[in-house]
């Protein structure tokens, strides 16, 4: 039972009840795009169109282990938040139809600090700052008090039935391509590891771009929905744990091996060659094309740069090698693993 | 980043990577149903038929505020998790297409202590459990190692287009329904919570009835299923936070009023009227119908009680009133409330 006659659950207290008139209150009840239907009701309704399918991703942050308060202003936790789960839509060819957001919250966080503004509306701000941007509505989710900082992202997105870029598409033969750059999240975050404080990232304008990449993550979901409608990619996975583990991803998924070119990667300018293989959390695209599709140099401002090609998989051999001056040697996953 | 340069976010261990294998060799990838791609991509990928639209609803549930880990055996809180999600969709009249589910465990949950079996296979046996009952495929989710045990739960359904269930339909003159009995959970958790072990509430038969209705809730989606199927019913919520709490959020949404009859209400036989008003976790449905609308005394097996009536909303009057032989009294909402 929840609230009168145990402690198991207390009562829900004001303070909560504030909170969610704060989020409602910033989040349309209105039918927007697909949602029919938002807050307020035992689900969310929504509508895709009849040649659509519906793609659907949960990632799970939380504090300590995806995020540190002291290291990250809210606005970037709940701005990583969202670019998590845009970036894995954006990685279908997909477009966002609505996000759910379920938020566990220390008392602390929730509520006024003094003359300070809540941790939460700080979270709030980044997360539906980002969510304006795609066109993506908030439409439910669910909120609980908890000992530490947790948030669950849940992203729906319509992509063409049978169309969705998928990592199990690539060929012998096939050019690896990424967006962007690789490694600037990972080198953002050993400035902040190193002891960098908050104040300082958030208010010098030179330490800002160095922390960018990490605090700032970008979706490509224009880049996703760009390969799909030219149907010019024929597997893709966004960089969220790694190059070396993320393409491992699609060898294992589409049955073949990956040579990759070192001198080719696009290394963000502060950052070094093993932070752009294994560093994760770039939010780029990688994918991979026939020989001869064409790829422009930049998709909507984004560049993209060809990285390597797929080859056949031989029995002993590693699925991934690095290539260079020297030779090659085996790239092996040191990322990130998790379940989805 | 993730793992290799920092502290902050620990290389995935060997034990969570063979969690992950355990949980995925216990769940198809192959399609079923709505599901055309599930486990092993960026994102899940669902079809509705054409006719349909969808019903999202998540549900955060954490140790020491929804469950208690010395309370709880964890094939219970492995249902109750996913008998959250679908009592969401059961009202709204929906069919389940496809659950996610996001855990957050600390490592001990994940591991194996000595002989005994990981909780985490007791907690995936009775969510899996009550999945195949209602053909409800686990399409993905996410895993974290966290201080403390949440599980987030996503369900997906489908619904006939315009046709779901809402909260928002009640008119005057309604009738007031109920499916089931109510109290049960709250006298069940009650008797938790006076001290019965685990292993007392698991092992014996008569404790194991009385414990049932919150340690094993059951979803009403046939119920709802029937409701929408036939048109029976002008609104429809789940009783998860209480009667007191759940009518007014219907009186709310509809711009009524309602008075229910204490003599007429099902109340489970170890419950109090209190516990029936206020106790929450029934996950019985309430609905309301036009008072010339055939409604069966039982619905698949189910009883199904007419408890009162829709009145209109009069300014300065209470919204919902308890009737009983001896007069009226305000029924104000003293059940939970939180963010959907």
């Amino acid at each position: 039972m929840r609230g009168k006659h145990s402690e198991l659950i207390p009562r829900v207290r004001k303070g909560e009840l504030a909170l969610l008139d704060r989020i409602r209150s910033r989040v349309s009840r209105s039918p927007v795009g697909g949602l029919r239907l938002g807050i307020g009701d035992d689900c969310a309704i929504l509508r895709l169109k009849a040649s659509e399918e519906l793609a659907v991703t949960t990632d799970l942050s939380i504090a300590g282990r995806h995020f540190r308060l002291e290291w990250h202003p809210p606005e970037a936790v709940g701005h990583r938040t969202l670019a998590r789960g845009l970036s894995d839509i954006a990685a279908m060819g997909g477009r966002p139809l609505a996000a759910f957001l379920s938020l566990g919250l220390p008392r602390e966080l929730a509520a006024q600090k003094g003359r300070r503004r809540p941790w939460i509306d700080g979270f709030l701000d980044g997360f539906l700052a980002l969510a304006d941007r795609y066109q993506t509505p908030l439409a439910g989710g669910d909120l609980a008090e908890s000992p530490m900082a947790a948030a669950d992202i849940v992203l729906l997105g319509a992509v063409p039935r049978g169309k969705a870029l998928l990592r199990s598409g690539a060929r012998p033969g096939d050019a690896v391509w990424v967006t962007g750059a690789l490694g600037g999240a990972a080198a953002g975050l050993e400035l902040l590891s190193q002891g960098r404080s908050r104040a300082v990232s958030t208010n010098s304008e030179k330490m800002g771009d160095l922390l960018a990449p990490h605090l700032w993550p970008q979706p490509r979901i224009v880049q996703g929905l760009w390969l799909l409608r030219r149907q010019a990619a024929t597997a893709a996975i966004d960089l969220s744990d790694g190059l070396s583990t993320d393409l491992d991803h699609v060898c294992t998924e589409s049955g073949v091996a990956a040579e990759i070119d070192a001198g080719a990667l696009p290394i963000y300018a502060t950052a070094t060659l093993n932070q752009a293989l294994h560093g994760g959390e770039d939010y780029e695209l990688l994918f991979t094309a026939r020989p001869n599709t064409a790829i422009p140099r930049s998709i909507s401002g984004i560049a993209v740069t060809k990285i390597g090609r797929i080859v056949k998989r031989r029995v002993g051999q590693p699925r991934v090698v690095l290539m260079d001056t020297s030779g090659s040697r085996p790239l092996r996953p040191a990322g990130w693993e998790h379940f989805s």
